[in-house]
């Protein structure tokens, strides 16, 4: 078994034992109509103004925009996806909504490591989520690394 | 316009002006094999521990969850179709991952009006989800309510 094999979980994920504060992690999505759709039907939120063009154009948002936590699902694929990656579990997540996201949008969420507790197999991670550059949330993370001393 | 109609913005959601503390709605939804599959595709996060049963049987879980984000979805619903109900905007959404969910499993969300910042249009709500009468999330809310006053 390679050195790098040794570094991953079986499933390719981060061990917290080779977290490092700093690293840093994206994965990006495109927001499509149909995941607007899909969304209002497995949360339940048929709010108007993600399924009722009529209504959302008479609003602030002058059309409909993606639900908040559709775009805030994306930060848990950065998790799960890349950093620390499969075999992670979620403890808490705060998100702050900066700005609405739109069907056509892709929003790039950035996962980044800033506190490592090595004892409690824990890490926090910034969680932000961008638009074309800009902000769209804000927040943090707290998650249940592998670890290859528990493995072992 | 009768006195209930006053009370109610344009899509029947609560105005921040007859908000008061302690007021609770639930809204529920059972997930379903079809809402993790087609949340993995929404989201973007194919954890195996959400889609492949062969690898989740070995985790503690024994045997494949829900996503967190999915769960929380929920409270998302409560709040755009009960309390404050249509026309509210989310601003902050904290939480805190108690117990997993599983297919065939009902999330009953709820939230309740814990403080109430009538100037800025705000409301905070304590958001929980419960499976089986056992918490799953706990959290809270920040959202902007709709308003009588700023309509007229």
């Amino acid at each position: 078994m390679s050195q790098k094999d040794n570094k991953m979980n079986e499933m390719t994920g981060y061990d917290i034992e080779d977290l490092e504060i700093g690293m840093t992690a994206t994965f990006s999505k495109t927001i499509t109509e149909a995941d607007i759709v899909l969304f209002a039907g497995v949360s339940g939120d048929n709010n108007a103004v993600h399924t009722n063009e009529e209504f959302a154009s008479k609003t602030i948002f002058h059309g409909r925009i993606a639900h908040c936590m559709l775009s805030a699902s994306v930060i848990s694929a950065a998790i799960a996806n890349k950093l620390p990656g499969p075999g992670t579990i979620y403890i808490t997540q705060n998100l702050r909504f900066k700005a609405p996201v739109r069907a056509g949008d892709t929003v790039r969420a950035q996962v980044s490591v800033t506190e490592i507790f090595l004892d409690k197999q824990r890490a926090r991670l910034r969680t932000e989520c961008f638009v074309k550059g800009e902000p769209v949330i804000e927040g943090e993370a707290l998650v249940r690394a592998t670890s290859r001393k528990s493995r072992s």
